[in-house]
């Protein structure tokens, strides 16, 4: 089945000048992809009509789709529906749906409205407007000699919106879609060089219709196997069969059969124990808590924490032992183990990470160098404490340290019944 | 003076499908323009061998300097060095700094080296490398017929070392570029519109030669003035008058005259003022402390937190009262106060924060809906607590919380003798 193409123009001197981050590119992949469509290419480019014109004919020499967001305010910098009626050859007309839906938001809002406002509802007269329930702006859906061409806004919750509701649906019916699956492991532990090397044979022997991505994160590599086709049963079952030879391979560095984070992996199978967990955080300054509590629902089984970071705070909240702080100093397996073992008892939970390490820039000895790191874990089957030697800066110690005690606890958590 | 022209073009399949946002081209733009160099174009293409070399072609005969991010691992799927290596008819060579660099870091980590590992060392004959500090995959400098080709590793805290330290002082000594001057103001607790307003006389009366940049992030705006010409003492002389003008207008919602953090700024008051601060976090489960401990050298006046999530850790460590709680619940004025007050005494600082919240998604009522989040703020001056109501996911949410504490304990710290 031949591929249905789309290119994505995002137009916007902000995005040129780093003053905002173009998001509505990846959401427009995450939700055109499973719709069966694939983007070729993403062009952001400035507020300026000869490099729009120039974007949208390079990309209609390769896609099937173009899709533009972006300059369909009502401000003097927003170009981009004068430029697509001059494009296409023909003038604006007046849209009454979109004049009478902008009449009554500002109707609603009790303000008055301006002359920049009407004009909103002006669209060229070759296209099908896509009502925008989220602000003023139509949206513009274009056909021209076979190809899509749709003008949507910048402002992503309104773009998000009339794709949802107008864009995919249409291109479904306009076009015969391929079918596109994927399936994600998430691995953890384990570097992207190694991991490769393990399913090297699987990799190499995978069919030409289903392709593998690594995607690192600090402690974690996503493998993304992405089959398409035209019969959804089979290229699943293709999937299943690869992914379940690849988990064999992978063992004890499989962190979840899903796409989740090991934060989220970690959180189900604390539920599915019955079980709670709390940190003790120095080094790592409750980034731990932080990735804990970012999951929706974390209350179930995160008490709390304590982030000790002077030492007076180790030996008054947690217990640390004076002459263990003096003796062995903060960052060592005795300190460790007690701030694991201290968090536990203090907030009475099943289960404890603790980490105390140094992150720099300063601090680093000769014997402990900046980017020493202890963990520990504590847990009912008792405390488990490892050294690690990080490389990076503050900020990289820090997320390592933190999904490396993600990971360990991970490792020693039961499976669940 | 001529402008000097690049092209950024990121590579790689997730970016395509939307498994990953691509904040290295906003990040470029920011730091590539008050160097002198304006983006012309930024071009997203799947690791696709013709695809990557027609973006190449494309940008080239737009701009002067092209630069590449993404492609460079060591799996079968990054194929941008062999690419290059092809497009400039060259073969590939070993760099034995590179080759060096690479067994140093496999030694340090005790892993053995494995063979993709060290073809990590392998770069085009006819480029310089650029060597990576924090990763294994070296960079690589092009020049051909008077463009800069550069390639980059798709990894952003790798890409950014090397782009600041490598490629933009390279790039000012191979091109000619216009002075640019910046002035930076932070601004804190006032949103971008509200901003626009107060100053759109000062921004309507800009010479053409002086650019305003908006640079939000949650509560904080950065106002950043950029300035290009011949004479730099002129430039300065210019904009100090326009920021002067600025700081009369934003009064209060200045945070800083300068372009660090809302934790930069607080932590330099608190080593000022001799201080030391503590946190007691609920809803925001640990990320104020977070923020602080990114900042190196925070152990001078950061002592600890207790992330209090459940109600009987704010009573067993924080000494929340449960009739309090029982009586106005967890998010109410008296608990977020006694958190602030508790943990102060407990961990004794001299100020502190808390936040006690609903973050969502589930989890509100009608009387206290998914939003609301109390802020205190505590010292030798008394306690103040506010009320906020919030909108966005848990993680703004989460984000913002943590930045409106980290504003009230800017408003509330006294100035510095």
């Amino acid at each position: 089945m031949k591929q249905v193409l789309a290119e994505i123009i995002t137009i916007g001197d902000e995005l040129l000048i780093g003053q905002v981050v173009d998001t509505n590119s990846a959401w427009l992949g995450q939700n055109l992809n499973p719709a069966g469509v694939e983007i070729k290419q993403i062009t952001s480019v400035s507020d300026n009509r000869e490099h729009i014109l120039e974007a949208i004919e390079a990309a209609r020499k390769r896609a099937d789709i173009i899709l533009l967001t972006g300059g369909l305010g009502p401000t003097r910098d927003d170009i981009t529906k004068d430029t697509l009626a001059d494009y296409f050859g023909v003038g604006l007309k007046v849209d009454e749906t979109a004049l009478a839906h902008v009449r009554q938001l500002f109707t609603r809002l009790n303000r008055p409205m301006l002359d920049i406002n009407e004009q909103q509802a002006l669209i060229p007269e070759n296209c099908t407007p896509i009502y925008n329930d989220r602000g003023t702006a139509p949206g513009m859906w274009f056909e021209d000699k076979g190809q899509i061409i749709v003008s949507l806004p910048g402002v992503p919750y309104e773009m998000k919106n009339m794709v949802s509701t107008f864009v995919i649906p249409r291109l479904k019916e306009h076009f015969q879609m391929p079918v596109i699956r994927h399936r994600t492991l998430l691995t953890s532990g384990i570097g992207e060089s190694y991991l490769s090397k393990k399913i090297e044979t699987i990799e190499l022997g995978l069919p030409a219709h289903i392709r593998l991505a690594y995607l690192p994160n600090f402690s974690t590599v996503r493998l993304r196997f992405t089959g398409r086709g035209s019969n959804s049963d089979q290229l699943d079952k293709e999937l299943e069969d690869i992914v379940e030879l690849v988990k064999k391979e992978i063992g004890i560095f499989l962190a979840a059969d899903s796409d989740g984070s090991l934060q989220e992996i970690i959180g189900k199978r604390l539920i599915e124990l019955n079980a709670s967990v709390s940190t003790a955080e120095s080094c790592t300054g409750g980034y731990i808590a932080h990735l804990i509590t970012s999951i929706s629902g974390s209350s179930r089984y995160f008490q709390g924490s304590i982030v000790s970071y002077a030492n007076e705070v180790k030996e008054s909240t947690l217990g640390v032992s004076a002459h263990h702080l003096e003796k062995f100093g903060a960052v060592s397996e005795e300190v460790v183990t007690e701030m694991a073992e201290g968090v536990r008892n203090k907030i009475g939970t099943t289960y404890s990470m603790a980490t105390s390490g140094i992150a720099g820039p300063d601090g680093g000895t000769e014997e402990k160098p900046v980017g020493t790191v202890w963990i520990a874990v504590s847990g009912p089957n008792g405390t488990l404490a490892k050294c690690h030697h990080l490389h990076g800066g503050r900020e990289q110690i820090i997320e390592r340290s933190a999904f490396l005690a993600l990971d360990m606890l991970r490792r020693y958590l039961p499976e669940a019944e």
